[in-house]
C-alpha cells in the first residue's frame, strides 16, 4: 500500500483564481477520498472547450478558485470507503458525468443521463459532503465538473471513473474521456449511418471531426462538412470529409444546397456548433423518409429551435445526445478496447503537446483555433 | 372473365359536386383499366376526416366535382396493362398512398413515402394519363388521393392496393385503409414502447384511440390520454387510457402535469390531433434520458414547432410518422392477419353503418362528433 493512502498528499495544480485569467501553477493540498471517492494521480490531461467556456465565465455565476480539467487519463491512488469495483494501481478515465448504476437512467439501456452524477457545472464540491478535496493552506479551491484534472492528483466520485485496459497508452486515451467520445458516439450510437450512406457534419472542431471518425468507421461514402471557417476544410478532409461547405458561399440556406447534392437530403447528419441555425439547417438537411439529425452541441439559455411540422412528419427524426450516450463505466472501456483493435483513429486528433507548467499554452493554442486537441503531460 | 372487362360500367357513386354541400348519388361511368390500374368493385367504406376536409375545402383549391372516400376494401373487377400480381376475384384494401416498389423509398427499410406514388390531394386524375375514369355523360368527374371508393366501381394504381386474406371480413377490415393504421403503427413502429410504459397519446379520435390500441397491444401499464373535448373520455377508457386528462383544467402547461404524474415524463407520446401547440406538449411530455415523442396529426401550413434546444440534447427523440410508417402493399396483408388473429381489436371502432344511398348521414355523425367509423355498405 502507498505510503500516500489516508494522508493528505501536496501536489502540483494549475489553479484558476479568476475569470479568464491565465492559471497560475500552485502547491495545493489534496484530502484523502471520503465514501464512494477514489483518489487519482493524473498522468494526461487536455483542454476541451467546455474548460475555457467556464474558465471565461462570462454570463455565468463564477466559482472561482478552481481547478479546470475534464479529459484526462490516470491511476488510481488510493479509494475511500464503499468503493469495491476499483483499487489502486487500476488505469481509469475521469469522466465528467457518471453512472452510478442505480437510477433509472443507468438502468434503462437507452439513457445515459444518470440521475445522481449528471454533469452539473455550477457545483464546485463533491456530492459526499459538500465540500472539497482541493486546498491551499486550508482554504478551499473549487471542483469542476467532478474531474478538476490540472491537478497531479485528484478525487473522483467512484462512478465518474472508467476502469481501462492497462495497456492503453493513457497520453492518448485521455481523449476519449469527453470531446472524441460525443462526437464518435453521436454517430455511432445515435445517427447510426449504414454503410455506404451520406451523413453530413455541422462544425469541424475536435468534436465534429469525432464525428466524422464514426461516419468513416461506419463506411458512410459521401461525408459533408459545413464550417463557417474554410480554414478548417483541408484537415477535414485529411479525417475523411469528401465535400466542404461554406454556408457564406451559398445565397440559398445550405440545407437546400445539400437536398440539391444528395437527391433529395443526407441520410444522417450531425449539429457539433451549439449556433441554433445550424441546428435547423442540420435537421433539414435530412432526407424525407428517413433521415436522422443528431444534435450535440450546446446552444444559448434562450436560443429556440424552430421548423414547419410538416418536416418532421415526411419521416425526418431529430435527436439529441449526451455524451455520444456512452454510459461511462460500462462504455469508454470497450471504445479503448476499440482503438487497441485500430478500429479508431485517435492519434489524428491531437496535434499539441505541453505540460502542466506551460498549461496556459494549451489555452493559447485553442484560443487562436490552431489546436484540435493538445495533450498535457502532468509531470513536468 | 366477368362481362364487364374492358366495357365502361354505369353504377351509382356519390358525388360531390360543391365545396360542403351534400353529396349527391349518381349513375357514373366508369371506364376500364389503363396500364397498371386496376378496377375495383367496392363492397365497403369508411368516412374518415380527410375526405371531409377536402370536402369542405376551406383555404383549397376546390377540385370539383369529386368523388371521395379513401377507406374501404372490395374484389378486383378487372386489371389493366402490366398487372402482374392481382386477378379478377381478389380482395383488396385500396390505400390512399401506394408503394411502387422500385423507388428509393420503396427500397428503403426505413421510409414508406414512395415517390411515385405518395399521396397528392390536388390531383384529380389518374398518373397514367392525367385523365379521370369516371365521367357524367362523358363529362369528367375527379379522383380524390387515387381511391375515390364512394363509387360501387372505382380504378385504383396497382400500387395502391394492398391484397389481403379473403377470408378477412371486408366489412371491418376497410377501415384498416387509413386511420386505424395510422394511429395503430405510429405506437408500434415508430413509438415502439415497451411492455409496462407509460404511454401519452394526444388526441382521442379514431386516430388517438388506434394509438391507444397500439399501446394496449405493446403491453403499455399507463395509457394518458389528453383531449380538450371530456365527452371523449368515456369511450377512451374502454380502449385502455388509465388516465384522461383535459389541459383546460390545468393552470399549468399539460407537459408539466404529465411529467409530475409519472416521475420525469412519459416514455412515450403520440399526437394525434394536428394542434402545433399539442405537438409540443406531446414533444416536452417525454422523459428525458429515453423519450420518443411521435408527431400523427397534420398542421396547418403555417405552423412552426418551436422548443428549446436543451429539451432535445437531453436525449428525447422526436419523430413524425405518415401512415403509420406501414408500406401499404407489403404492410397491410399483415396487419389483416394480426386482426384475424385476434391481436388487434377493430370492432370497438365502428360505431355507425349506413348505406351508400345515405351516405351524408356519415357526414352529419361525424360533423356531430358522434362517430369514430361509419362503415357505408355499397350495395344498398
Amino acid at each position: 500500500m502507498s505510503a500516500t493512502v489516508g494522508q493528505v498528499i501536496r501536489c502540483r495544480a494549475a489553479v484558476a483564481w479568476e475569470a479568464g485569467k491565465p492559471l497560475v501553477i500552485e502547491e495545493v493540498e489534496v484530502a484523502p477520498p471520503e465514501r464512494l471517492e477514489v483518489r487519482v494521480k493524473i498522468l494526461f490531461t487536455a483542454l476541451c472547450h467546455t474548460d475555457v467556456y467556464f474558465w471565461e465565465a462570462k454570463g455565468q455565476t463564477p466559482v472561482f478558485p478552481r481547478i479546470f480539467g475534464h479529459e484526462a487519463a490516470g491511476i488510481v491512488e488510493s479509494v475511500g470507503e464503499g468503493v469495491t469495483d476499483l483499487v489502486p494501481g487500476d488505469h481509469v478515465l475521469p469522466v465528467f458525468t457518471g453512472e452510478c448504476k442505480e437510477c433509472a437512467h443507468c438502468k434503462s439501456e437507452e439513457s445515459n443521463m444518470c440521475d445522481l452524477l449528471r454533469i452539473n457545472t455550477d457545483r464546485g464540491v463533491m456530492l459526499h459532503d459538500g465540500k472539497t478535496r482541493f486546498s491551499i493552506n486550508g482554504k478551499p479551491i473549487y471542483h469542476f465538473v467532478g474531474t478538476s484534472t490540472f491537478s497531479e492528483y485528484t478525487v473522483v466520485h467512484v462512478g465518474c471513473l472508467a476502469k481501462i485496459n492497462p495497456k492503453a497508452p493513457l497520453d492518448k486515451v485521455c481523449i476519449f474521456s469527453c470531446g472524441i467520445s460525443t462526437g464518435f458516439g453521436a454517430t455511432v450510437n445515435v445517427a447510426k449511418p449504414k454503410k455506404g450512406s451520406t451523413v453530413a457534419v455541422f462544425g469541424l472542431g475536435a468534436v465534429g471531426l469525432a464525428a466524422v471518425e464514426g461516419a468513416r468507421y461506419s463506411g458512410a461514402s459521401r461525408i459533408i462538412g459545413v464550417d463557417l471557417n474554410p480554414n478548417r476544410f483541408e484537415l477535414a478532409k485529411k479525417f475523411g470529409v469528401t465535400e466542404c461547405l461554406n454556408p457564406n458561399d451559398y445565397t440559398k440556406p445550405i440545407q437546400e444546397v445539400i437536398a440539391e447534392m444528395t437527391d433529395g437530403g443526407a441520410d444522417r447528419s450531425i449539429e457539433c456548433t451549439g449556433n441554433v441555425k445550424a441546428m435547423i439547417s442540420a435537421f433539414e438537411c435530412v432526407h424525407d423518409g428517413w433521415g436522422v439529425a443528431v444534435l450535440v452541441g450546446v446552444p444559448s439559455k434562450d436560443d429556440a429551435f424552430q421548423t414547419h411540422p410538416m418536416n418532421l412528419l415526411n419521416e425526418r427524426t431529430l435527436k439529441g445526445t449526451f455524451f455520444g450516450n456512452y454510459k461511462p463505466r460500462t462504455d469508454l472501456p470497450v471504445v479503448v478496447e476499440m482503438y487497441l483493435n485500430k478500429e479508431i483513429e485517435l492519434e489524428k486528433f491531437i496535434t499539441h503537446h505541453t505540460t502542466l507548467s506551460e498549461i496556459n499554452k494549451a489555452f493559447d493554442y485553442m484560443l487562436r483555433g490552431e489546436s484540435l486537441r493538445c495533450i498535457i503531460r502532468m509531470d513536468a
